[in-house]
């Protein structure tokens, strides 16, 4: 039988987690943060401590379950490395010198302890069910939709950069109109003014879109077919 | 046998609810609101009135079906809850002095009305059937929905400040735009301008919208499954 | 055996629908309408006396296949409606004196005139009677769609008039930013913001928007559903 | 058995295309192109020369396969008329002396290049598949969207020209507006003012936006119908 944490240590862990994701968008508030920075540290610090523990706790219990195989299957896994990444941060920047910039983006890692929350959960199984048995489509239709992108941003530049030159300044930039408006968003900072562009951008409209939600629809279609399945299982 | 209200009070009600609502619209336009405060006042009056007879009524039904049980049942029904609480705010208005801020937030309760419209119909039990057979996915893919925001707000946060800090002043600020851009609402008042900000809005798009947009996909499923399910027993 | 009009009658009345889209969408071109305004009234008053035959004939021939009972059912039917709304503003115009503003609201019913294309085809069909399969369900979904918008418009006026009392005027006014809003269109002409109206437009978009999105869910599975039940029956 | 190019060959094609892509992305930034336009040309003449060897080589290989009827099999495929419409231009432009107008548009064929990387999937050929058996009824719905569109574009139009004849110039500019919001973009740049432009544009977004997603629906429920199919025919 495999071995599992104990449901008081995962409760606690979660709590934990909770707490994290609430201090820190507390101490996004500038207000807070100049006020409760030590606070902050502290609990970050203490934290790190217990995640590091439980990380620790993990491999043990993967090499306990199937030894050195299950150690690996553990630290590979989805979970074992957002466990990894979500520490990594707090040890690189005490034990390497690095500049402020690699710093920022290496804090976003610590954001993936929220997906922490999701661990253990019978729907995320079938969830994840759902996805694998439509993996190949997924990958397919993800690629047609970044494909499509690609295509409406190249075309909108070659039609739009003549008469807005700073908005659409090169194919990379369009790329950003090309997501926004596929994707339904349209903030509305940048849009075709030229018939040409306004035409293109109308027939894609209707056609492009139609091709991004299409990931969503199979995700969703085949996620219901999976809680069918099991429902019919359940009655027998 | 359930004892249910006659038919012709049931209708009464709502038609009283109809002319609840359209007063409520009418009495917003402050010309309107000017001119016949007092027919506003009175209509209102004998609205809570009727309402709260109604409330009692139906608390009467449920004793006289199964005891103090179908009180109970009927009170801590959604539609018992709903009924309370659109009344509620008249009562605590008059007799214990509250400060004008709470006080607009407690008109809001008067709104739920609105929903007394939906009581027995056929299709919202069939709604709630369906609802309730993919329940535990539903509310997976809720909190999926919001770990996204969170994760994306987080992230965009950390990209963005530094440029427009007015504009993503903090975390919870960002969890504006994240719910916003999730939602495909984008109504272009807050929207990344860094390089950073962009390439990341530009993922987030195609991945978090088609996670947030599965809830409704699942709910659609569903209730089609339902409906099906339905006719093929009528057919039987 | 029913008794149709003949092919080549239909073709022509297709081609002249078509043509009559186009000539309306020139007409709206200022420089086309001051240059060539004869030509198109020209062309409007021909377009009515085949379109007024085409209604008298069609006429006969339901009083030929079932005869008053026939007549009754073609007038009555939905395409039957749409041939007389498309060619009366033409003779109430003309017959009785119409004020101008009235006379405008009237042009908009000759636009129902593009509506005439879709007749006689075999998807039509399979599309009415996808729609009439899940026809309570989709009024209950529409309904509970309308009390969202209803809801989210009251519970936003009450929380932002006082901050942005032109946007949001009144109720009325507030159920544009709604029904803009819950159908993710957002042309960010209005938009909360006090943090409670962002608050609850951010609840209200990740609930909302899905309830709003259910009708079209569900004709999509409908529709979706006769198809495959028509391909099985083609097989056997 | 049909004679396929050998995989290394695909392979080569596939990243000479990827590369492609990335040198157009490249050349659309000012500053690059300026640097190093001598050699985005000398790798455009390169590309070129191999795409046209593919083209002769992908004719051989359908004469080898079925003779002539091979040849203009490839020639007419959709793949076969992309391989052409992405080298065009160069030789057009090389050999016809063409206006600079023109050859802007000629070389958005050159995009095409990026669709050449879906080949050989089979998940495309799924997907074609899932395509072709809700054929007529995507034709249906898209038309139906077309209708839609207009209509919207021709009341808009009656509706807002007075107020904004700007923005609402003619029934063509309308349609802008249209598409942009029944496709839920909603950029913003157009949107109704008056209180008739507002109700009407309230109904059809309810409506509208239901209609011009179907499509989507149908194609995501056919798609994942056609995968159901295969992976039970999988398990036989």
């Amino acid at each position: 039988m495999t071995k599992k944490p104990p449901a008081l240590f995962e409760k606690f862990i979660y709590i934990l987690i909770a707490v994290n994701v609430i201090a820190m968008i507390l101490e996004s508030h500038e207000s807070v943060h100049l006020q409760y920075d030590v606070v902050f540290q502290i609990f970050e610090t203490i934290s790190i401590i217990i995640f590091s523990g439980e990380y620790l706790y993990r491999i043990y219990l993967g090499y306990k379950n199937k030894g050195l195989q299950g150690v690996s299957k553990y630290i590979f896994s989805t979970f074992g490395l957002i466990d990894l990444i979500s520490i990594l941060p707090f040890y690189l920047n005490r034990f390497i010198s690095i500049d402020g910039r690699f710093l920022r983006i290496l804090r976003l890692f610590r954001l993936t302890r929220i997906f922490k929350l999701g661990r253990e959960s019978a729907s995320l199984k079938l969830f994840v069910k759902a996805l694998s048995a439509v993996r190949s489509e997924l990958k397919f239709t993800l690629f047609l939709s970044v494909l499509m992108i690609l295509f409406s941003a190249s075309a909108i530049y070659y039609l739009e950069h003549d008469t807005q030159p700073e908005k659409f300044s090169s194919i990379t930039e369009s790329i950003w109109w090309a997501t926004i408006s596929l994707a339904t968003v349209g903030y509305g900072d940048v849009y075709p003014i030229t018939v040409g562009g306004k035409i293109f951008a109308s027939i894609v409209s209707l056609i492009g879109i139609g091709i991004v939600a299409i990931p969503t629809g199979i995700i969703s279609a085949s996620f219901v077919e999976e809680i069918l399945k099991m429902n019919r299982k359940q009655k027998d």
